[in-house]
């Protein structure tokens, strides 16, 4: 049954172990920012400065695996119809609007929407690591200079996860302007047996 | 007063706001894995997820700032002779010598490095983030790909940092071949009032 997440919110739950997780853009141009935890012992969670190092690789997609803070897989993805997903930059912040967005106002974030949602697993603020930023598009130049560009994924765009371990997910529908392209939406996701 | 980090070893050690640390690669091509955590609340540490959003460049290097997981300036990067630094790769662990280096035996890791000098301050393995890796020369291609290359560093190279906080800061002399051409060699630094 598809679950939707509702523009600038977010939603946590268990996945098992093997248990898959569909990740789906509906309208399109919309980015899903993940965390993971090991459900047994959340202080295990999605690095990725390990999926970098593992992966050889700063484009995570397809064939590749998430990997934990202790070196094992969590999440494997089995299919990326977009392709173009982000795992170098931190979820948005409250001070991400204040300090890049000149936003000195309260503001929807993914960081807020994550550690809400994780708050009934025993999941605190400085808890939330780096998310796997689902159909976020992140360009870098030579030199390594970053931009965050419009999502290239079109609606009905999904990434397919197989869990490699019993997990906490959260997942969320961002917050940022610059992230969707001005234009906030919803996130659907479905758990496949 | 120059302190030595011997080959494969590690320090940690506490810098209060407004000191200057200078790591310095004394003989050229070696690598330093860094991590930082606020003295008051060891909680707060290094994020390369906010440092790279906040600074927008995978390049960190003079001139920049290394911004903790609660979007706090931790340290400003005042002078970087060499330039070449890396904040993409977890440090090398004893799985990382298993799975990369296909060597199933014990092996000097990074990550044992930081976690057994980071100990006397209650600061546990699993709390070790992703480290800002002076010198680590890691090459990237338009798709993403990443190679970890020789260092770019020759002898007298080095890194100053200022403290923007009360910090606790651990170091390494890497412990990878791959991160130092294959040569294990000491870390210098030095901390400048």
């Amino acid at each position: 049954m598809v679950q939707v997440i509702e523009k600038q919110t977010g939603a946590a739950f268990k996945l098992q172990k093997g248990q898959k997780l569909k990740v789906i853009d509906p309208q399109g141009e919309q980015v899903s920012d993940m965390v993971l935890f090991n459900a047994e012992d959340p202080r295990e969670k999605i690095s990725s400065g390990k999926t970098l190092d593992f992966e050889e690789s700063i484009l995570i997609t397809k064939g590749d695996w998430l990997w934990s803070n202790r070196s094992n897989k969590m999440m494997k993805i089995l299919e990326d119809t977009n392709g173009r997903n982000d795992f170098l930059l931190a979820p948005c912040s409250p001070e991400t609007f204040k300090i890049m967005y000149n936003n000195p106002d309260y503001h929807p974030s993914c960081f807020e929407n994550l550690y809400t949602n994780l708050k009934p697993f025993g999941i605190e603020p400085d808890d939330v690591p780096t998310a796997f930023n689902i159909f976020m598009n992140v360009q870098f130049d030579e030199k390594g200079k970053l931009s965050v560009d419009p999502p290239l994924s079109k609606a009905g765009d999904y990434v397919l996860f197989e869990a490699e371990m019993d997990l906490i997910v959260a997942l969320t529908a961002c917050s940022a302007e610059d992230s969707n392209n001005g234009s906030f939406k919803p996130i659907h996701y479905e758990i496949l047996d």
